[in-house]
């Protein structure tokens, strides 16, 4: 018999290890919880990728000394519904929800609240701020650009990040749409799995070192790019480039941060960009007053109407017709709570490493 | 010899037939004007679809009475930095810029400025209005909900509409970098040359009645429909269809106007939808003062770098490299001042019913 592809672990016990391993960095507990949270919500919505898959990275960002663990981030520049936040080189998970507070007071002050972050760090699931805006009864939009990995249609290198876009809208007896989507038109990791398993990664997905399309996941990896949302010029390409240059600029530009191809790497072995234009990376926040265009009782029901007649939409030959955005990642949530969050092997190899390191317990 | 293809025009005297063609209806000469100005900027941009090509519908909804010549936008909700305007079922054309300067008014006052409109119409190019905020050196957004075309990923009926996104960014030597997309994979006027040309239309554009993929033009103007942006699920084809969702929640549920498949036809040939949700269809419209997040010349500076750098991208092969978003737009806009709008036939015939109907002259 051969071991088990997963072991499951209840997501509370993942927690405790993420707040003990960023406290062992010296991160405030406070701010330490906060960080684990933004880990563990991907991890119970089923967005494996940027759960407590990444602790290892973060464990070695603060190893290194490249992230600030007693960050204060702060306030530079503001009117009644903007602000730029310095995120004071902290971590994402920190500075992000900082910073999306201070647009979601702003929102319940004068109606929005726009935040522009600089100085910060990869910050998790763009979601998981909408959720937040939505704790509010706001709706919440939440945006960062992130180390080059996509090339601009008729690009051949990488020039701009996966750079996701969030938004979230509550519903009354319905759950609500939760929006969050990357700029490009597949996941890395995608890209990685089919290397893995030796298969090719479909036309439209990625490009090698010169710039050809290529099915071939070694070419995408080594010097290649991903696609933008859209993939070829035909089938609107230049849109998804158009997106991803749009979150590059809110997010970086207005505040001050590294855009484009000049954004930090996340992780060690990525390299590091020739040029700085700014500090660190960047995030973009933004929420809207529901009231402050309408009755929300009748938001919410309209959108349980949006909710009922999109579920009742005539099905595609072979599906069950469309998805509610958001809705595989509350079920995924159901299901986690009760019964763990499976981890793959070199994930819990990752974190019996950072125990070992750490002296922190981990099974 | 043959009838040459297209017949060219002074926009001057264009703009003078669209005035004449409005304030024969009523529309006092000031949104006459106005209304003239959108589109003839969409055809002066190049963007043929939006621009006088679209007259003739916008007289046989006045003829009808469908549209109200003699609107009053008004703000029916109100905070510091948003609002919801009711258009009156006025002109799209005359409402949208209405809505638009209250946006750029807020973000004046308050640093930023958000609209939601009800029960206005088709409101031109999405560009028009982001041009618009930049001329007040304000970054603008600008987003429809329309007429039901485009299915959502894994449906087989249309639901939504091709729902554009624009947004503008201000450069200091640089060109401004201005944005304006449809969040679906492909225009419906794309179809409609295939159909004429007897061509087939590319994998990815559009499904047939029963929800089938389909590279037969006229299967999908039959009860077809157009795929959002990204096509399948393997190529992100959700993420188009969230795209377009966000707009019309934007748009029309925020706004109390009809969303999704419920939204009125722009066209007589259009069905009219089975309920009605709300009034009219709906706009979004945004503006962030730069200031209010950093020094506007630094922000301009980086927009040059940005817009320089991205122009250095090396190329893929057979490509001239990645443009700008924009770059198209105002290159044709130099050649159509200077050289005038070249006008297909069916749409000279169209302005000429027009000035049959109307008495106006035209050639």
């Amino acid at each position: 018999m051969s071991a088990p592809e997963f072991t499951t672990y209840p997501h509370e016990r993942l927690h405790e290890f993420c707040v003990r391993t960023f406290q062992h960095f010296g991160v405030p507990k406070r701010d330490a919880r906060t960080a684990a949270d933004v880990l563990i919500v991907a991890d119970l919505r089923g967005i494996d990728s940027h759960g407590v898959a990444r602790l290892h990275t973060y464990f070695e960002m603060l190893t290194l000394g490249r992230i600030n663990p007693r960050c204060a981030p702060h306030v530079v520049r503001e009117t009644l519904s903007t602000a730029t936040v310095d995120g004071d080189n902290g971590l994402g998970l920190v500075v992000g929800p900082w910073a999306n507070a201070v647009a979601l007071d702003k929102a319940e002050e004068a109606g929005s609240g726009w935040v522009s972050v600089r100085n910060t760090n990869h910050y998790g699931i763009a979601g998981w701020y909408v959720l937040e805006a939505l704790k509010r009864d706001l709706i919440g939009w939440s945006m960062t650009n992130t180390t080059k990995l996509v090339a601009p249609l008729w690009g051949a290198e990488r020039m701009l990040g996966t750079n996701p876009i969030a938004i979230g809208f509550p519903g009354l007896e319905e759950p609500p749409i939760v929006i969050d989507l990357a700029t490009c038109a597949a996941a890395y990791g995608k890209v990685e799995i089919a290397l893995r398993h030796g298969t090719p990664i479909p036309e439209g997905w990625a490009i090698d070192r010169e710039g050809r399309p290529t099915r071939e996941p070694r070419a995408m990896i080594d010097g290649g790019a991903i696609l933008p949302l859209g993939s070829e010029r035909e089938r609107g390409g230049h849109k998804g480039y158009c997106l991803a240059l749009m979150v590059d600029v809110l997010s970086a530009v207005l505040s001050g941060a590294n855009w484009g191809p000049f954004a930090p790497p996340f992780a060690l072995r990525q390299e590091i960009p020739a040029r700085s234009v700014g500090k660190g990376i960047g995030h973009f926040f933004g929420a809207l007053r529901i009231d402050g265009f309408i009755d929300p009782l009748e938001f919410k029901r309209q959108i349980d109407d949006v909710v009922r007649t999109f579920r009742a939409t005539k099905p595609a030959p072979g599906t069950n017709g469309p998805l509610l955005p958001g809705d595989p990642e509350r079920e995924a949530e159901v299901v986690r709570r009760r019964e763990g969050i499976p981890l793959v092997g070199p994930v819990v190899d990752d974190l019996r490493d950072i125990a070992k390191h750490t002296g922190i317990p981990f099974d």
